[in-house]
């Protein structure tokens, strides 16, 4: 049960997040369309009944691990130190919401999410919770291009739209790395736009020899 | 009916296409999880028995359904003129590929299309129809930044890596607006990057004042 300790501890105290991880692992193996309160209670190491005591439907677990997963989605962008410069805090960002790690445990968190944000298209609980988190998410970006853009490294770019570029990015890269065979490798051409597109003073090689 | 006329006739005349058509409306209205043939036949407006006559499984006829919609998706590519330039043919890419369109008939589409790849986290034929086509709408944008480095419009940039990038970028977009409250708009931001990061004569001042 090792392999979810990236989102959950091995062995969860707590009954709820018992259940929580529970779910998690059972929706990464089957998909959402072939999940049942059955089968999580299969993954439970407790007693598969407790399950059945907390929730009568499985989309009631799955918003509550969805809101669990979502918070830790948004935590995994907190802790980047505001001593760093803005491009650095960007390059940071990127890569703890996208590691390249093939773990598993990241495989199958990026598949979870996925499927629950599926959900979202016809679901409105889901797609409230959902629509959250990506404002959360948006604002630690907009965050830093607004102090990049004070700091004077930035260019004066439109930080919404910046923002907004950027959040579709790790959607996008998320959402290819679950549906089809590989990885778009995105981080190189990342650091270009990084580079080109909003540093101030690295896009020319006219400026770069004053 | 006319609301699918984006993808299909009003009234298909083969039977096949009909039971698609069907298939994309249920799909659209039900979720993936949600939908059997039973309720595709509801949708088909001729003998819902002909649904069964031709289908089994849902799956398979969602498998045909994801092929069709991949083979338009893919074809929306296409027609872009070789006369233009190069800046131009990926600017009208994306505006076709992402339409802005508030038509239900484009929103239809994106659902389905998105709840057709989700499947493809769990199954491996949906994987490997949509690797396929993901493949040939990379080598479309591969195509216009060869183009574009040989006429000296673009910067010598990776190819590949550009062109990861985009579909990515995309693929965010669509998901963004299948699952949260509005689109991420996107379109004024990729116009900038075309601008900075690939055009060779736009992104300095200096250059620009010679």
């Amino acid at each position: 049960m090792e392999e979810s300790s990236f989102i959950f501890a091995d062995n969860p105290d707590d009954t709820k997040t018992a259940i929580l991880k529970a779910t998690f692992d059972a929706l990464a193996e089957h998909g959402y369309s072939n999940l049942t309160i059955d089968r999580i209670s299969q993954y439970f190491p407790k007693s598969g009944g407790l399950v059945f005591y907390h929730y009568d439907k499985k989309d009631e677990v799955l918003l509550d691990l969805l809101d669990h997963l979502l918070k830790r989605f948004v935590e995994i962008g907190m802790p980047i130190s505001e001593n760093k410069s803005p491009e650095d805090r960007l390059r940071a960002l990127f890569v703890q919401l996208l590691p390249q790690s093939d773990e598993q445990q990241v495989e199958k968190y990026e598949i979870v999410l996925a499927e629950l944000r599926m959900q979202a298209a016809q679901k409105s609980e889901f797609r409230e919770s959902l629509t959250n988190s990506q404002n959360i998410l948006c604002e630690q970006v907009l965050d830093i291009i607004y102090d990049g853009i004070d700091s004077g490294d930035f260019r004066d770019v439109n930080p919404e739209a910046v923002a907004d570029f950027l959040v579709a990015l790790i959607t996008g890269e998320i959402f290819e790395r679950v549906t089809t065979g590989g990885s778009l490798p995105i981080q190189s051409e990342l650091d270009n736009y990084i580079k080109y597109r909003l540093l101030k003073n690295n896009s020319c090689s006219c400026q770069k020899e004053k």
